[in-house]
């Protein structure tokens, strides 16, 4: 790979937004085969906020307008941590700047308009990267590899769930985040996680059959206040799904989950093993390897360590853990190695799409309580 | 209550007969207050099995015909152990002998004959009694309580799961398991245990949404036969349902599941607290309490105890753990008191029957491939 | 073996009374090959608890006064369920009589009284057992013959502790429990159980370097009461050890552990290997195996199944489980045994003794505040 | 606080060099309220190394003297992670030269040696710190907070231990972390941390008895070879200990324990609670509580969130979990806050010597066979 620099130029500061920084400020010290990231910009739509920002996570400079890091020569790569109804704006602008684009999750409350970013990325030949940070795990790469690798024999099921609870308490408020417009709820919002797992792991979804719900059915416009709004989008989400590959297996996705902080799990089942990973410890995964003494045999819990990479590349040591911001510096390194291949490693805009798809799926399958095909 | 002795007739010497045996034996010297279970006859096919069994088991007699028992007049109550398409002709016979009856899950390959059992137990005023032990354990019953009690506030969810692997080697050649005469597959086996523990949680399930999948597609007919036979029932068995009371879950079954021994799970969820409970660790409940301190919040691991009825029947101290054989004789103490009081506490025939039509209702979904209503 | 029938005599109805009730009940029905126990009568200072509990738990007569078991032909073994200080007449008495004694631990408070308990027993060839159930344990059993068969390489260390929270409360009352006149405090109440599984484990230990401390000064002498009592036995106890066959380890037993119920849980490390076990889930035991692939090692969960004997003769199916009752049954399983082959299982009075050494050495240690050799 | 940027000047480039390198990167973005450091210059013996790490983790400069740090007027801080037996000759030329120190553990191997660093430090009146990252845990922080405000009632024990397998192989070869001119060996190397964390959660530590073991006697020189070289340092350390306090507890270190990658673990028992933690699920804190409805208490399972500082500097949501590099990253936002305010948060040069007093002791003990008194 040949080594050079590349400008980056950063849209956000909030809570992915310091996500974003800290990856690019840690990306090349945790892999020196990456070009240098050099943090050019960073934007808010509080040019003080943009400021502050600039100085803390090291940019050279702010804005209080996007649009300056789309003209800026030096900005080789833009990232977008804003609000989902503003990702398509910003994403093709630039795209026709001719940057690379790295951009949360989803890329747009539409489908349609997911498909139109990544149409536009694909035909500028540009590198794309949203933000699915969890499988970016090396538990998960080890356990991607086993299943490929046939270690657990023909996969006969999988269950995943991610559950939360950030928005069981009734007296939360109305927020953008379950406003109809940003799109579906928690099934988009979790859910999206779960089913990038799951495709991570085993490949397509062909078929699903959901059942959203809307648990809390109004919420206060403030906190504390008695005016009610409706709520429109759904709290939970229980899917059947089938896989292309031919096994089955259910998804779930809950962000009224009491007492749930970061219940990110799955169990995935073989003829020959099985595989049980939960985000709770996400430096651990649990396999079970059928055929061995029964005396002795059980699920071992492996520890994350060098000899899964790239957790050396954080530590030496076996069992010193990475923590969240570590996967999104692992996200954020490949991001800027593929660039410089040329070639992404995903999950880029049209894997997002496809995400997307089976949430459209799930959405339209709970309307219609039928089984839906996913996609075309 | 007025003290009284029963007799006991056991019909089957098998895993769930010793299971009884031991229950039977037990049941007195864990609950004083109930009538004396007096070990009168064991029956098995095997004449000279259940001669070893009444010695092993201390029965005062043996016979190779069950309906010796039902002739027995001393024998007020009959249990039925032996394989499925059994159970029907023995507890007909026994509820015409005027003796109450436990029979072991399920009541009968097809619900139209369970539900003949059911009518003919109710018309003859008996005490009935089917074997879903898992819902004895004081932990289940702290469980029920606190949702009824409000604990959890209003119920949002529910996952519950029945897995275990002894189907999963497809090695392991084709039994009167999988014969689809004795019903369906995982579904009734396992499932019927979940389904249990559901409504015993929160009621009855008003809709239901099922796939069933055999995974092993033949078997040998014998252990290292190269003869195989097709398998015409369910492996893995996964149900999103709605409860009458409003809330919805998922259900899954499997008896494929590599690596798993006893993997009966739930977590219900609510708006004020959660639940989670494992099989895995019987003794334990872990209970999340929503609106305390946020800085030492967390799921509490709830050791069983005296202060947990009916632990105390067993031991006195908290934390010595019941077992598998102790559940089952809370199970047997709670029939005979039942007998004595003249109200089952169940489950009677009447909830298993109810649990077989959640059974057939997903083995019908699966095969609509649409929600259908459980029961009429 | 020939089989046979014991006559079984019972002294005392209460925590441990019920227990050895249950478990001569249940040992014949778990193993066949024993001889029968007959239950011939029960004894208990309270003529009428003795009745009801004869009732309860199927003696065929009771009596307020224990001579009359030790006068009775038909009786062949005495179990001794009682305060601590009366375990030497009894025991003495039982054996003058030719019966086979059970005692609960310790046999004596004075290490003088229980040597010449011992040595009555070993005089008149009678079997005897001590109660430390918890090395009946499946798990246990595993645990030793993997130690033995060399599965853990040289042995490098153990770290036991057998932490409980029942004097916890500075408010509970001064009890026989801490009348020194019993013998010392927890160092012999829960510690004789750790010492006794390392043993067990690990063969002998050779010199002790304890500190034992006095948590509660004083306590009421009922409760409620502002009456105050001082407490003279030890509340905590951690000890150094090393052990006749070279290795060295901790122990520690404590009453006053706030939230432990059953923290009866030890780790044993070999070069090629360790073993972790903890009663709080007493039907697993996690084993590493070094030198496997890096990639997918790690502690392996054992659930307790029928390839771990005996739990076959309880349930045919792993995961089950085993509860503290079923440990007691083992125990009462294997000393029936032991009496029909005309040798104990253990562990017997030599043993006790032997572990009785051990704790006098702590109690000797903690006071010169040196190391100290077990026994002579 | 008044703002400003402070000179970062770096020696060492291997392990624990890059997580210095990570952390000073990291820490103006966690904590905006520090001074900015600036990435002056790194050195290592090796030039080509110090120039790689230079561009990798964003230095202005290398060098491979690490005097040219010394002399370098732009340099306020020198971070010194190199081999044991240079810290005091860089420690006391940074100090003469009005640099600030952090110093890796330990300050070296005499206690003569680290007492004339802590005095040149006090003198110059500079701040130090010294990296025992583990306890800049916000699990630990709030561990602290709790003991300290009665949370727990009066501290009645500890149980300490710090285990790790990276030394258990007996043809892993003889290392520099072996050589005795380094220092005691696992006493220091891990004993030290568990040392700091009583320290930290308890206070000082009055008294200990030790038994240090020496496992494999010899290693190969080298991988493969088979020239063996005696081992002078111990392997496994186990300590009684009483603290200043009153209370007593165990102290265990050892890095042959086969299997256990990261096991750092405590639990404190007070009249009131009781706290468990354990490294290897360092986003964890289980608390009991006393005295709540015996019903449902149980040890609750804290999970690290905003609400424990500092973790939402990294994360807004709970249960993202900080990994290992993050503490590092707290630990050096602590040490430059304390560099703006004049007053070092610690632990300082002078909380590691007391640390170094305790393990001399332990030392001193095992040889001794004694109880001995810590430092004077």
């Amino acid at each position: 790979m040949q080594k050079r620099e590349l400008g980056i130029g950063l849209i956000g500061t909030g809570f992915m937004g310091k996500a974003h920084a800290f990856a690019y400020r840690m990306a090349l010290a945790a892999f020196p085969d990456i070009p240098t990231p050099r943090l050019v910009a960073i934007a808010d739509v509080n040019a003080t906020s943009a400021a502050e920002a600039a100085h803390q996570y090291g940019f050279e400079s702010s804005s209080g307008n996007w649009r300056d890091l789309i003209a800026n020569p030096a900005i080789d790569v833009i990232s977008i941590t804003t609000p989902n109804s503003f990702h398509k704006e910003m994403t093709l602008a630039a795209l026709s700047a001719g940057k690379h684009v790295h951009c949360e999750k989803p890329l747009s409350p539409s489908l349609a308009d997911s498909l139109e970013m990544v149409e536009a990325a694909e035909a500028k030949g540009l590198i794309t990267q949203v933000g699915f940070n969890y499988i970016k795990n090396p538990m998960l790469k080890l356990a991607r590899e086993m299943i490929e690798a046939g270690e657990l024999g023909e996969i006969t099921g999988f269950r995943g769930i991610h559950a939360e609870d950030y928005m069981h308490d009734p007296a939360s408020p109305w927020t953008w985040r379950i406003d109809p417009k940003g799109g579906p709820g928690v099934v988009a919002d979790l859910g999206s996680h779960i089913i990038c797992m799951a495709r991570y792991l085993l490949g397509g979804i062909a078929e699903i059959n959901a059942d959203l719900r809307t648990i809390v059915k109004q919420r206060p416009i403030a906190v504390g206040s008695s005016d009610m709004k409706p709520v429109e989008v759904d709290d939970m989400a229980r899917m059947l799904v089938t896989f292309e590959r031919g096994c089955a297996g259910t998804l779930e996705a809950t962000w009224v989950n009491t007492g749930r902080k970061m219940h990110l799990a799955f169990e995935v089942t073989g003829v020959k093993g099985s595989l049980v990973f939960n985000q709770e410890h996400l430096n651990e995964l649990h396999f079970y390897k059928a055929g061995g003494d029964p005396r002795t045999s059980g699920f071992a819990k492996i520890e994350s360590g060098p000899v899964h990479p790239p957790y050396g590349q954080f530590c030496v040591a076996s069992g010193h853990q990475l923590g969240f911001n570590d996967l999104k510096t692992i996200e954020m390194g490949e991001f800027l190695r593929g660039i410089a291949l040329g070639k992404a490693t995903g999950p880029d805009f049209r894997e997002a799409y496809n995400i997307q798809k089976v949430v459209e799926a799930a959405v339209a399958s709970s309307k219609t309580r039928a089984w839906e095909r996913v996609g075309k």
